[in-house]
């Protein structure tokens, strides 16, 4: 486990994080990521996403307020980052909720190189192709574990991150379950994006490991909801200590207290 | 008074509410639904809003951003709405204050079938035709109360409610006044937004009563705001435990707290 | 020193600050004019966007998350104020990072009247032709201090805040130091956007004397910064502090807390 190491590097080396994501987490994201150590940017035009995404560490993707003109972004960044060698995580937020959505996460799966996926295992048993039922983005869809995470990344050919109760990482041959984490977890919007979010950080800094990077990704924002739950009285008050524990995790200790299997 | 019932049904059946809504405040009205117990999503593009409006339980529609784009959304998402018989809740910010946001809500209420406007003082007005002076979206215009509210019913054939210091509700012919909520409510952006979304939560498990629908949300929002005000410092303190306040809401004290008239 | 009076007059007249700004910071620009006093309005459509402006007391402009029709409207809408003689403040989020960033900042300096630019070093650095390392909206540049300042007021032919540790805002002429903050400022996305939020609303009140109106804003800004440091536990419970501090800000004692030089 090189959590903690890869915590200091983000810290040392402040990788630039692209994120083209949605309207409704960009602000979550950003102080997520900023809070982590690493510098957000936030940048869709087509007259500058090429240049952005070629001098960032790393991409994120998540479509979860899509539409036709931030689809071409992201195509476009895209293929700039895998140019640059820049690892590209990919969250498809909603898929299978409707078909444009599984359509363009399959798109952007199929015409770039995805280094991660994150979603949770309606969204990934979607992408997987199994069958899964889906009752908007923050639902949970079957307890899918191990197995969906193996059949997704041996599918999709990329490392796939679970997130659910227990989180599965896997990179089709590998699978890691990650125990870290708080149930206030699924009462904030937009913390699976953060996760997301993360990962983007952990894999600028480790970009030849992308399943090294996310599983430390999910390990250190599960740790931070476990300190951010420690004081919580409700899902507001937890969002506002989430930013203070991803500030404030401890890289001498983050190993220590990973909990995997 | 069935509020209490009626918030333990949304933390039952967690209802998928639709919100086309503004950039200001999506991140707001998304976890103020997820705090009270409903599944929110926000989706916008042509290519989905038909589909996902078709699955929810509400759509609610919200102008404070609005664009050519958007708007045509709220037109597809509210015909498929109102085809699948999901009741719709509209707030015409800033209605009144350009031609662009008075037209567009008239728009919106002539094509569709809103169950419920909910809006402050001058936009209201502005909708029943009657002159207000407006500065702004979070304005208030005159003291308007019951009568406007009973006289906005009536001219837009659906139930409204005039939001302020103290709520009035009409379906046109009852008006209820719910003196619910606490003053910092206005010092906070989009927490007139987050009643409109409330409302949708509570219209997505009282389809058939919007009257009662629109009335008890604003009694559940007005009561966490009086919790959420207990130790709140200014704005920002107000603005978390607000989320934490709609999460411990007690349905078994809820109807007893509500401030009717 | 004349900030206690002038967010008294905030407070007194609430004037409307129009927000052409990024998706990322919208909510929070928002809540920090609102909590300081004055009232804030996001409007982008064209269809709307010159009658906004025009019955507007101050224009923000921000091209954070900028794309086509943003830009158009910011153009539309800075010329109605210009019309209007409401001053403009320009936030150039990213000057430098891409050119397309770079030469929309121009653009709106050549096409507009503006009467103050609130940006990091590197961007202010920039837009005055002088060559600077960028590393994402977040970073700093060189520390460039006074002289910057002073260069881009004369380059641009408007008054120039440069902000920083330590702030520099100047008219060509003078050039003022402001030491008030706090670093947790850097650690929260969106503080800088906030500042050349609360610009604006002093611009509303001083739209004579936008070098008054810039350090004033910066003062008032910091001292919340200050107030909002003293029990945060880090980036999370400093943001919510900081909309307190803004609201609780003492016009009676504002003055003496300056730290200029």
């Amino acid at each position: 486990m090189t959590a903690g190491a890869d915590l200091q590097a983000i810290r040392e080396r402040k990788p630039l994080v692209h994120q083209i994501t949605n309207y409704v987490v960009m602000n979550e994201t950003a102080n997520a990521t900023l809070a982590l150590g690493a510098l957000p940017v936030m940048a869709h035009a087509p007259q500058e996403v090429e240049e952005m995404a070629s001098v960032a560490s790393a991409l994120v993707l998540n479509i979860g307020t899509l539409s036709e003109h931030w689809v071409a972004a992201m195509v476009v960044a895209g293929a700039a980052a895998n140019r640059a060698g820049a690892p590209i995580v990919l969250d498809p937020v909603g898929a299978g909720a409707t078909t444009y959505r599984t359509v363009t996460a399959r798109r952007l799966l199929s015409e770039l190189e995805i280094a991660v996926v994150r979603g949770n295992a309606a969204e990934i048993a979607t992408l997987a192709g199994r069958e899964a039922e889906i009752r908007g983005v923050e639902a949970v869809g079957d307890a899918a574990g191990p197995e969906l995470a193996q059949a997704a990344a041996d599918a999709l050919e990329c490392v796939v991150s679970v997130t659910g109760p227990v989180d599965h990482v896997s990179d089709g041959q590998r699978v890691v379950a990650v125990a870290n984490g708080h149930e206030l977890l699924g009462t904030v919007s937009g913390t699976g994006c953060m996760s997301t979010a993360i990962t983007g950080c952990f894999l600028a800094v480790r970009q030849a490991s992308p399943l090294e990077a996310a599983v430390e990704a999910l390990v250190a924002f599960g740790v931070a909801g476990e300190d951010a739950a420690r004081d919580a009285r409700g899902p507001g008050t937890f969002h506002v200590a989430l930013y203070d524990a991803l500030y404030n995790l401890d890289p001498a200790t983050l190993d220590s207290r990973a909990k995997l299997d």
